[in-house]
């Protein structure tokens, strides 16, 4: 008894058969709809299932998900798609996923070939955005894994004493750490996680651009010093998740520097602009962290889930989370000689080979394919901002200085509170028309749409669309609130 | 410009290729080493290539991968490999796991059917491991992530505090963990993430037969209390990763209970012996823990990552991490209506669709197969350990309660330091031979063989090779050394 197939060649027509799907629904997605509601009673039909005792065979059960989990997604993959910052996946990432999970290799280390590959990667990412040589990186889930193994560095190496021994607790200086108002949700996960505790994240106010403001950022570590805390890091965003601001990350690494604080940079999309000759400077300052996190899953439009940490002091990073376990290390030949190098990096143990789809990507298209693919998503972005920018019923309602555009429908006469109804309407119904998908974000008490460039398949037609559709909908919207 | 083929006829072609090369070579995988070495070079043949600035293509690529990749993993997908605890992979779960790229799901949550699926995976494992209704759960990258999970959940629930607020900073009761000294060491790294510090987690002495000592803990609890600390948590072990030992969990419920701590389990492969009705009693009161971690990467045999987490208080778990972010939960329409329920589980926003391959497998092979193959693993250790105890040169050293099996060659007239230089090669030598992956563990200062059997594709007679292969490889060894 095994699950390997006991017919070879019927299993591999079934898996040929799914290929031609795939690339069929890839190449057709430009006619589908962006999104669509899944039917009355699917969700129903997928939960009340019993517990399968009898087997239903590979291609019964395939037949169900092409009809009943394929067509209903949140339309990620789809070039209309600008809602959050998720990218999309490609066919060739979608295939060395396969080839990934073939293999089956086990990441943690051991003398094997996936290894190299993974430490390959992160050398040319490593490169990619400036760092030296010596920086240790590691492949995660994605970017609140980096970031919350960044920030755990970070708390080893600043707070003073020997955390992994005598942890966090007990009457010490309280460490403290600082992140904009606009800091991504992961960064209060994260110090809720590490035992800092959310009340020692002091969240400082932005600027008009939402960026973070340095002044009051160096008066909060000087009056937590005076109150005798001790203030161990910063986190600077590169391409905040609103509105696509990047704090003055060399303001920031000036301070951290003078205060003996971390510095690690939330780039999880916008990082990847430093790899653009052309966008590098939106992000200037990046190669000063301490550390930085970012997602391969987002802006280098890779599948999920892949995302990259850089640690700059990679002694740092391995003395967070070595175990130097010595009957592992006295075994110099064999399976397992040279150890668990990666697991000593991080949280997990056994971690897959998310460093293939990278690899194979990065080397069939080279990095050109990749910047030029950020840069086309920046000037969509600044086309739509000139779009809403003519529009007499269109309002920017914050500055777009990367991928991310946020703007509202105007309708005369109508209060704030009026126009919040009619963009919440007006973002419910493009979603549901099937003709795009952006998100939403509340600025400054102003509901209005948000429009994420993370797409490798978006056209500049589809940025017309989308306008001509937000404009037909709320001019909907507009006569029916008269 | 994006990243999908030009030519998708010729994109189709290199998948097709792609699926009959990966098919063979699982077909073709009793025929291949289980571990052979990689060439002199080849690593730094990886590790040298500069950035790849000219587009290579993505056929010259994947030749790449055939040549430098594939054939170098540790060996945990072959038949013959019993090296640590690792799970193979299986051609549908390879399949499935394309599937689930090319859709890219992001399993936040939203407004989507892949959630669905997850739901329906967790609730099945919830029903087959012996759960209430109203479990909640989570699929993670592997069991270190899981247990980390757990602890979490276990951390803020009995802390007896608002953590998540407070953090564990300042003068309070210090909070104590509890688990065996043969708990693996994912529970290092998570009392040194949490911020509770290693020496709150007391390693409390095993019985001989490797499980934890009950009366033991219940010292190390009376003796914490009495020093002003606050146990929180004990870590019981359902399978270890040694010798396959499963901690006396009925015990473990009745003082957590009496004592108002937490019963966390690792189960990683050991919980999944419990979907055997005939061999269930071997993890009799798992299903009294508050959590579980378990891995389907390892004991279900599916491609890495995947592990689950069952947490008996669902609400106690959301509240561990749930943002509530309003903004969200406003919108009760469109994509993201229902919000990042998800999300609110755990770590990560970002979440990719491993609830895929664990559906389509659960329902294609029916719960039956995987029973019977974990009892086929047990027995196959049953009958390694019976030939290991009829064979005079070997010796086995520690019982084998599960699907671990630990035993040494014997050679006359050596101390016992000799006999550990004479297992550690041994040890290379069936690995560098090709034959066998077994891994190796030091018990009582015995230097001796593991073998671990989570593996689908291994055979009875795979079972009678690697004793005829350590015999005559530790008759020769034994011959040197005289
Ligand atoms: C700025 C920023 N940081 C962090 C994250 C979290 O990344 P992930 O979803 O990969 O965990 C996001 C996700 O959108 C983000 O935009
Ligand atoms: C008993 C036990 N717990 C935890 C783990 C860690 O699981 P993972 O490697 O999936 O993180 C293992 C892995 O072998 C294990 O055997």
């Amino acid at each position: 008894m095994t699950l390997d197939p006991e017919n070879w060649e019927e299993f591999a027509r079934l898996a040929h058969r799914m290929v031609d799907d795939m690339v069929d629904h890839l190449r057709s997605l430009p006619d589908q709809p962006a999104w669509q509601p899944m039917p009355a009673g699917l969700s129903d039909r997928i939960l009340d299932e019993p517990l399968p005792t009898r087997p239903q065979g590979e291609e019964e059960v395939y037949e169900q998900f092409l009809r009943d989990v394929l067509p209903y997604p949140n339309g990620n993959l789809h070039p209309r798609f600008y809602g959050w910052v998720q990218g999309n996946g490609t066919p060739l990432g979608m295939m060395a996923d396969m080839l990934a999970s073939g293999m089956n290799a086990h990441l943690a280390g051991f003398n094997q070939a996936p290894p190299s590959v993974e430490l390959k990667v992160i050398d040319w990412l490593r490169e990619l955005l400036g760092f030296p040589e010596g920086t240790s990186g590691l492949l995660l889930s994605g970017g609140s894994m980096a970031s919350l193994t960044g920030l755990a560095v970070a708390r080893n190496a600043k707070a003073g004493f020997d955390v992994r021994e005598e942890g966090v607790q007990g009457d010490k200086p309280h460490l403290t750490v600082y992140g904009s108002s606009e800091t991504h949700s992961w960064a209060k996960k994260a110090v809720e996680l590490l035992g800092l505790g959310n009340r020692a994240f002091r969240r400082v106010p932005v600027k008009p651009d939402f960026t973070l403001d340095v002044e009051a950022l160096k008066a909060a570590v000087r009056e937590d010093r005076e109150a005798g805390h001790r203030p161990i890091a910063v986190l600077g965003t590169a391409g905040t998740v609103n509105t696509g601001a990047t704090d003055d990350l060399d303001a920031l690494a000036d301070l951290c520097a003078a205060e003996n604080m971390w510095l690690h940079v939330d780039g999880a999309f916008g990082a990847l602009a430093a790899i653009s000759p052309r966008l590098r400077p939106l992000v200037k300052g990046l190669e000063r962290a301490d550390s930085v996190a970012f997602d391969l899953h987002k802006w280098m439009y890779l599948p999920f889930e892949v995302a990259c940490l850089l640690v700059r002091d990679g002694e740092a990073h391995r003395s967070t989370f070595s175990q130097n376990a010595s009957y592992i290390s006295a075994l110099d030949r064999g399976t397992i000689a040279g150890g668990l190098f990666l697991a000593d990096l991080g949280v997990e143990l056994t971690r897959g080979f998310k460093a293939l789809k990278v690899w194979m990507s990065l080397k069939a298209y080279g990095i050109g394919r990749f910047s030029g693919l950020i840069e086309q998503n920046v000037d969509q972005a600044q086309y739509l901002e000139k779009l809403v920018g003519v529009e007499p019923s269109l309002e920017l309602t914050a500055p777009a200085p990367m991928n991310i555009v946020c703007f509202r429908y105007l309708a005369d006469g109508l209060s704030d509170e009026k126009l919040n109804d009619l963009n919440s309407e007006l973002l419910f119904r493009v979603q549901e028309s099937g003709a795009a998908v952006p998100s939403s974000t509340v600025i400054d008490g102003k509901f209005c749409l948000r429009v994420c460039f993370v797409n490798h398949r978006t056209r500049f037609e589809d940025v017309d669309d989308l306008v001509s559709v937000v404009l037909r909908i709320g001019g909907e919207l507009s006569a029916e609130s008269k």
